[in-house]
């Protein structure tokens, strides 16, 4: 029987990346989305395609409520920031940070992992481009791995003990798009834009497509997504 | 300004003991309880009452659904064990163990308590009358507590850290029904049965009414509550 992975798919190319790169270990891969009333729901779509194409067991949207915490741009009413080149982005954490995001998307990776007695959960965290978001840092990995393994039977019975795999996280963007292209990833289906127009086009100026532009640039590649003209 | 505290509140009096505790400590209390599709849902209003009675100052039930991870007698089409007495339950982790919860449970508290500024998360686990769940211990409530000041602003910032307090963890259920007395917890608000009938009556047979009848009885103190006949 082969190994089993949950692996956090938001839609975006980093995801993909990693579920592809999950997928080429040989796991069955469990491809795991949140609906946390982000703005960007394209986003949800985009993980459903990206999850079908790259081969998943499974894709699961769980649906979490994080607006009633308020305090991040990508769920409440706050405009999303926007510049015109990486450089003029703002230093330190963005005001697009969600609290407590990825140690909620890991528990619940935790909570499907235990119930399917898979070993590994795969999230595509990234300590370079990370925009100074404090739960991409290989430390807070690592600390979240340490407390799984004391959350579950796994910690108290003495069975295989969970990996956390963080397979981008030393990676530039330009890295990333490599390594997919390596893997055969189809980047046309993800979708990166915090704002994206009501047609589906990327706004091309919010932090994460200013990222994405970069990486695709660095790489000598072209973006296959669409862009709003500016 | 007080500090702040988000304290889970089930319904139960375990965290009922522990809202009022943290209001001892002086601070204004958050309180936050979670409908994740358990079948003894008069928890939740309980929670409410609890909440209110305290002195909480404001409560939040944050709905998530752990049903599609399927696993849980909790959250499943499984029969809740019965028992005649504390020493006839099962040994080991127990079938109504939830995956991850405690984890999923915290991680929510951590987003809330780094929007409202709070240094502070109450839980009201236990590890002597835990039945055997493995996020109930010590060690796994420092290993999330040391996870979740490098997940956050504070671990980045150098703000004061964010504690958990577990002021139960080392008591016994009679203990606890001590302390609860000793702070003004109106036991009869609180709601404990794992399978409660239609009229709202508890079981007395399931892990939890057999720990909460023994505990009263070890104080010398009559449960307001009303069982079924058996």
């Amino acid at each position: 029987m082969p190994e089993r992975a949950v692996c956090l798919v938001s839609g975006g190319l980093d995801s993909a990346t990693c579920l592809a790169w999950a997928r080429r270990q040989g796991w069955e891969c469990y491809a795991l989305s949140f609906d946390y009333g982000q703005r960007h729901r394209q986003e949800l779509e985009a993980a459903a395609r990206v999850a079908a194409a790259i081969g998943a067991e499974r894709h699961v949207t769980a649906r979490i409520d994080l607006r009633q915490f308020g305090g991040s741009a990508l769920t409440a009413e706050i405009n999303v920031p926007k510049h015109h080149s990486v450089e003029e982005m703002g230093q330190g954490i963005p005001i697009t940070y969600v609290p407590a995001r990825n140690t909620i998307f890991l528990s619940f990776a935790l909570a499907w992992a235990e119930t399917l007695g898979a070993g590994h959960v795969v999230i595509g965290v990234n300590a370079i481009d990370y925009s100074g978001y404090p739960d991409c840092r290989p430390e807070y990995v690592a600390a979240f791995e340490r407390m799984a393994n004391l959350a579950t039977r796994a910690g108290v019975e003495g069975n295989t003990p969970l990996r956390i795999h963080t397979p981008l996280i030393e990676l530039s963007k330009s890295g990333i798009i490599r390594l997919g292209v390596d893997l055969r990833v189809d980047f046309s289906l993800t979708r990166s834009c915090y704002d994206p127009s009501p047609d589906g086009h990327a706004c091309g100026a919010c932090d994460s497509c200013l990222l994405r532009l970069r990486g695709f640039a660095d790489a000598g590649l072209p973006d296959p997504l669409a862009y709003v003209d500016r």
